[in-house]
């Protein structure tokens, strides 16, 4: 019998059509393998980019250079631009403004054949940082309201170039999944004057069946309704409402991110993905009922007509199994 | 400069990147051309698939084998099933019930080189009333709230086989989207006493820069925030909250559906597409403030991180382009 899962935050509805019930060799597409050629991310090539908002190298180098081990900078080809006034107009019934805000890339290793699961725990750290750094910088442009960082990797999953990025859209709105879901926090918070984010957490720890990796201060989970097979959120485990270090260190965010990435890896073969950092909106980051978190959505399965007419997902393998599957991965 | 849109009735952003401003060439993708090989859907196959609920054959003839021109049945891998009880169930936080449904298909004509678009145009009436009866059959099981028809067109699109066919799933909850669309023209309805599809209407037809094909009974707009390149919608002009005849025909409908699905054919070369029926649930199905409508959504972007991660879409080409294009095709 398959069944209806509801997440409690978004009120979203998944079908689990557990009786379709599959192994994970069942959703293996061929591996992500890089192909080569030209690459404007590779060093040699800065030319080819617009010029960094950030990088780190060795004192003393020039920017815009080689010699780097993480650089970002505006997307060549931005969704949003940074120039210009925000403009809101009405048009009868409709509403539009300028498209401003910023559209960023940052490479997270100079090494063309590493992935993120792949680099040094060390790079790890940087990435992280670099996020943090870039975030706190564009949090000053006051037309900004959130920055939405995310990952495509691999052909399936959007990425246009193989050489391994995060990309980063900040915006003037806060996006609509990120509304819905403080709304369902608050909604949660309202009533029960408790984070729902924790609740899970601890209802989580105390069940185990969707565990999928453990810290001493962030938990891996397969969500208890997940849109896609395999999908795995991080979540500090200590109440955070804004994405940040723990005590001044990435070191611990670094070592359970790797970890969920190797296990995605190894179950999967090196399944294409997508990630997004939700965290609270730059006018509201220090509150008590919004938690931030890493959604990683490996991507499987097509979207088609019935999900994007409907809002439900239609998923083939329960949380449960896949957790299992990751835990097992022996990573 | 790009620009953003907000989609009146479910206040969704959309990214309208007009300097990436593009020929449809620039969107087609192979043509969706057959390959061929054994066709559970095809005549003479009909023992391969589960009994049908609906068929129209000429009288006399065996269900369940050949000589018809159009047959429905469940799904042979249902997402939802139709046997059991609802047995809603909290576990802590989450909330959980079976799959009681029904998932159905189909198939508009026996011809397997056939599509929507190239059917005869009495046979498209015929799809239409296959659609109004199963939905109508479906309404007397109390268990059930919505009906979604749906069709996923060529590989990319999520179609698992070939030969055209539509699938239909009844679900015992209004799904998210749809109660979102609810919500939003309730809204409008709230404050204004108008039905919003209505006043978009008397928009689309004065403003014209986004109308792509009208008849006596429908106008065919590519809406104002459309979420990918080319997505169309087609409404009643005269309000209607259900799907159904107008004075007792479809032929009217079936002509501008048909003619809508050959100018995307013309304009982008046959791509893959979904379309969905957004009707009213089966709870308030004669009402003031929804509009009954169908979306269409050729596949030619792919959903990446940021999409799923925001709610937001990137779409490269502004509506009124892409409208123009389609009057263009000269169908």
């Amino acid at each position: 019998m398959p069944e209806l899962r509801k997440d409690p935050i978004l009120g979203r509805w998944v079908i689990i059509s557990v009786e379709r019930g599959k192994r994970p060799t069942d959703f293996v597409s061929p591996a992500q393998r890089k192909k080569g050629g030209f690459c404007p991310f590779c060093p040699g090539n800065e030319y080819t980019t617009p010029a960094e908002t950030l990088a780190f190298r060795p004192e003393g180098m020039k920017p815009n250079a080689g010699g780097w081990t993480l650089r970002a900078m505006p997307n060549k080809f931005p969704a949003l631009q940074i120039a210009g006034d925000l403009l809101r107009q009405g048009e009868g019934l409709y509403d539009r403004m300028n498209g401003i805000g910023a559209h960023e890339v940052i490479i997270e290793t100079p090494d063309h054949s590493l992935s993120l699961a792949t680099i040094e725990p060390k790079a790890m750290e940087d990435v992280l940082w670099a996020y943090y750094m870039r975030l706190a910088d564009l949090k000053k442009d006051t037309r900004l309201k959130y920055v939405l960082i995310f990952k495509n990797e691999g052909d399936a999953a959007g990425a246009t170039l193989e050489h391994t990025h995060t990309q980063l859209i900040a915006m003037p709105i806060v996006p609509r999944t990120v509304r819905d879901e403080l709304k369902g926090a608050r909604d949660h918070y309202d009533i029960r004057e408790r984070c729902i984010f924790c609740d899970i957490i601890r209802q989580e720890l105390s069940d185990g069946r969707r565990a999928v990796s453990e810290n001493e201060n962030y938990l891996a989970i397969a969500p208890f309704a997940p849109r896609s097979p395999f999908e795995t959120w991080i979540l500090p485990k200590t109440h955070a409402s804004a994405f940040g270090p723990i005590r001044q260190s990435f070191s611990s965010l670094a070592g359970i991110f790797q970890r969920v990435l190797k296990q995605l890896d190894k179950t999967l073969d090196v399944p294409p993905y997508n990630f997004v950092i939700h965290t609270s909106p730059f006018n509201d980051e220090n509150n008590e009922y919004y938690h931030w978190h890493i959604e990683i959505m490996p991507k499987l399965t097509k979207i088609a007509g019935f999900e994007w007419g409907s809002g439900f997902y239609i998923n083939p393998i329960p949380p449960e199994d896949a957790a299992k599957f990751m835990r097992e991965a022996g990573i």
